[in-house]
């Protein structure tokens, strides 16, 4: 079997949670590849060798160049802050690896689409990490609603909100400046629900979108007090037209206090109804309008061995899954694609049209108008 | 006591409604006025005499300028369909008579502000049946955030969406027209959740809206093949902003699979969150971000006999309260408000505020672009 | 149309739901006879009268035996504390009037059985105010299992629990004593559930009952030193066994801390499961194990008009029904069974048939031991 | 680092678990013992093969014994039908190994003994694997209870229900014969909740308990129509009393249609009460009875990285843990236990303890009377 070397640059929240999915998914899944965990980047060596051995990882380096240059590496898995992700991507590329990144794909759509460009040319495999689509939860809602069990879909109301800048006195970090994050909650957040629609629904067609930046300033440490003004937006509201009719609104806050994984959306159907919260990442509420009128009401359903991809995990419904199983299944995609060379799915071309629905939505606040998605590019 | 005699045009199911509360609200609170069920206007004399024994009313009749011309009246009470209540709010100011009336106050904000400037010059009251506002658990989300217990609103989400019209196959009625009913789902249930929205946060500025009919045409009746065109919408969405600066979204829609009763809203404030369904009307559930880390979590408050009004009702929290209850509420408030001469609300001017902020939405959407609620009078 | 004269005898907690039933049922309701609210009794005239006039009666007493021997009253309504029950009951019935009484009938079967006998021997009807099984979500229960839409019934696990008594600071009062209330927990909230579990599984045919007393003694007054002995339990649970062969398990406590009105049950049979809460008491969770593996769930049926008696108060399910709404489907029960001469259901038989499971239940804890309820008279 | 050999016997559903654990648990975790995958038992030599291969392990064998008398293997874990527990472990520790079996740890309490003697006179570790109280969830319940937060504790209600065997004609297996299970649903599930009563509240002194095989016989095979008699419990209930003065009952059933992983328990202090379902396993709900009467109500606190191990796992609260999580923290006891010859818990000795209060239960039954726990040895 094809021995499929990682290189992993960041070793952060998100950079654990992969080195986490390496460790299990081979014993998970029969791969069509040979996992190895080859090397990890770290911003010097010392961080890096450590993480390595603590990850499980052969090599290491201070110097991400470094990696994407190794000739023994096959993929780079890109988990670094988000200003990052293009220039490590196109290096990387340059290189011939196949490139696995995190969400925001990129800061902009442009900068994305040069990424997108990139890879085709250079006939590389890519992959971006919105790995809330790959909970059996979610394959299950894409199964009823493909079975058209539901009917035909006429509302999407979907939200990532989070409350990790909630309090007024959290300090400023990175993900506050246009520079190194772009977006804000838009970026950080809603690029999943974003993809939620995209891959439940159908393509978004036009936006109308708007923003508000409700902390205006923040400590610059906390504790100090001098102030740092915040340059992106809190949170943000959008009308949204799907390509095949149905419209809806989606949310993303990073300041919705109580929310620790605010990922939900409701599906409305000509026959039924769908809905979803992350943080009951194991439960899917259907409801079928065609049940007797007195015995209709939303059902829950517990994800288990009868629904997609869950029986690898566990031997019953109930027993649970977690954010690092979803990871799990991410990882066999990239893998088994790679392996085989066949397409692999959310590649960097979503990332991009996830990334201009974005756009579309901060342009349509800037000029207080309905924008069409392709007017960005 | 000062005997206060109501009339009753409409018996159908909201003046059904009406007519339990009058029955129950004597004694469920120690009202101002000696309420008398006088008179139930109805189409015709039959189902008139019969309704008002029904309901425990001492005299009926088939023709409702009889009522309102009645010198014995003291209050009309308005539960017909909407495309008569502007006529028959107009003759009963005319008569000299308060008025209690169904929502959505009229057609359109044109015909409400007619109907408040009447009953100013007039110098009588007016009420308009926003009843979800009385609701115990309602006004115990106001006083928390009055009390500043969930910090400055920051953002706001309601809906009042339902499914009675969700099967395509359902027959066409007088809320599908606008003649008979203007909007279609905006006017019938968003008028409740737009209400709750300026109770609870502030008066709405600007609007940016996007309507849908989606199911085209219906059957003339049930099992019919002539098929009759729907002119007004199923759903609607809302980018809502604020006076107080907060900013948020409201749907509504008749179509929407799974929602008996879907009057939802979430309140964001910076210090919490409060968050309710009508489904639940007797729970409130409240999120302090000020609780230490490690025992944050969503509260679920059982209203109670320690909040507003519960204690008439039942002894214990949990014991449960239901529609008719809220109803019992909102007749106290014009029992009292006539029998003392002060102010009652909802009243016919907050009738119009919620009528021009739904016509707002509707221009908006024709227009494609943010309309401000000023623009509407 | 016959007329049926009321007289109330106790408006404390309970007497005032009474009042608002008696209120509001003649126009929820198309009843069989017209219910007239003719007397109340208090223990003295003052408040008799000032309570007669705030519910709506005619007439008022100081002296309840003078309520129960008045000619015109057809049926004493009675609210006292429990140890009133058996005298006043007798004495009523002595009269030959119809008696309504609240749980628990009396307390001890003993002397629950002395008043069913005597009612029998009168040839008057009996009803005891068993209200939770008048909740529509009840009837619903009841016509699921009646259909063998779950299967055979295999287990019931219910409770009622609350936490008035949670504080061991809450003073003493007349439930915590043997002569006033007989059994504590068991008799004042275990009734209710002891008669659900008959009238939805079977009757219960033995017991093996554990009782404690947690809070020893308590406050003669808010604030005393003083502290006073509880004479009887604060919680008890008991082992069931069902003449049709099912088990379970029946508990209650008023020191459950959380529990406003936690009356629940799970029933669980060969082909499916129904759950409930009354604290949501609109609300029936149904679970039917045919459903296909993959779309099996817990299915929450909100409470409507396609339901039993739910019409009569709303036209929409969601809207809500609360407790009093329950007590006037009682109410109209009482007027109909009276009105037209027909069996009554839950009458004082039932009342016996429950103070005799809940006497059995403290046997076999004195005795530690399993006990037959036919041992118990 | 010490090396840890694990030799793994048993490849099914738990074996598989276990696996996972043993691949994802040196990522998660800084150990204190380098963690090594070395042979797998199975019941023959080829799938031992294919099974160690998936798994990650070195070396294979088709015969258990070899594996316990390997020199290298210093951990021998038994995921075998639960007859074979008994001579795996004493095999095990006759060649010096620690062990970590499965629960249940025998099919009587009589075998657990003689394997806890064992284990004590060989001077190895033991661990059962009594996953759930390994959930950060149950941890966190833990630090809540010990903290005082909810008083002392007076009652405990707990259940492990599941419906894999709720259809009647699911066909016989291991787990209905006496000799190859022991108990039925107690051996089974119940071990579970008595392991988690015991460490969430104190020790069980004494039971009192109802046991019920509804289904008589099943179906040799699918669709068989030979029937096989069943021999053990299908249901279970039980009066518990705990050392620490508390009550409450403990139930099982292995056909309680809808329920998935019904481990469940709710636990009653004088100050406060805890909720917890395994099946949303990442939630505890929370009541605080000395918050302001008017603010009182159950809390959802989402497990995350305040509680305790949950941030090895995942960056933020919300995001979810799995089943497979709960055993990563498992293995992280055993071998931190193991590499630094510190006390691991749960042992074998509370494997005992938990063996039997089943039997005491079972015996209860028999003999229609109350058991203390200390009559079984």
């Amino acid at each position: 079997m094809k021995e499929i070397h990682i290189g992993l640059i960041g070793t952060g929240y998100i950079g654990r949670a992969h080195a986490i999915a390496y460790a299990q998914t081979p014993t998970v899944f029969p791969l069509k590849g040979k996992l190895i965990r080859d090397m990890v980047a770290e911003v010097n060596p010392q961080l890096a060798a450590e993480r390595a051995q603590a990850f499980g990882f052969n090599r290491s380096t201070g110097d991400w160049r470094e990696l994407v240059a190794d000739p023994n590496i096959h993929v780079v898995d890109i988990c670094s802050p988000n200003y990052l992700h293009k220039e490590m991507a196109l290096e990387a590329i340059r290189h011939g690896k196949h490139v696995y990144s995190e969400k925001p794909l990129a800061l902009t759509a442009a900068d994305a689409r040069e990424m997108v460009d990139a890879a085709k040319q250079a006939g590389v495999q890519t992959m971006v990490g919105f790995n809330y689509m790959k909970n059996p939860t979610a394959s299950l809602a894409k199964e009823i609603i493909s079975n058209g069990e539901i009917g035909e879909i006429v509302h999407f109301y979907g939200t990532h909100n989070e409350d990790y800048m909630a309090d007024p006195l959290e300090p400023i970090h990175w993900h506050c400046f246009k520079n190194t994050a772009g977006l804000g909650a838009l970026g950080d957040l809603a690029a999943h629900i974003v993809n939620m629609a995209q891959y439940l629904v159908s393509d978004i067609s036009t936006v109308c979108g708007d923003l508000q930046t409700v902390v205006k300033s923040r400590p610059e440490q906390a504790g100090s007090s001098k102030m740092v003004e915040v340059e992106n937006e809190d949170q943000a509201s959008a009308l949204i037209r799907f390509n095949n009719g149905a419209m809806g609104v989606i949310e993303t806050s990073r300041i919705a206090c109580g929310r620790k994984m605010g990922l939900t959306w409701v599906i409305t159907g000509t026959k039924g109804t769908l809905s979803f919260t992350q943080e009951r990442m194991a439960e899917l509420k259907l409801y079928r309008h065609d049940a007797p009128a007195n015995r209709q009401g939303f059902q829950t359903i517990l994800v288990g061995p009868e629904h997609p991809d869950y029986a690898w995990f566990c031997g019953g419904a109930g027993h649970g899954i977690g954010f690092n199983d979803q990871k799990a299944v991410e990882v066999r995609d990239l893998i088994n694609g790679i392996a085989t060379n066949t397409p692999i799915w959310p590649d960097f071309e979503e990332g991009w049209k996830v990334s201009r629905i974005l756009d579309a939505i901060a342009l349509s606040h800037a000029e207080e108008r309905w924008v069409k998605v392709s007017e960005i590019r």
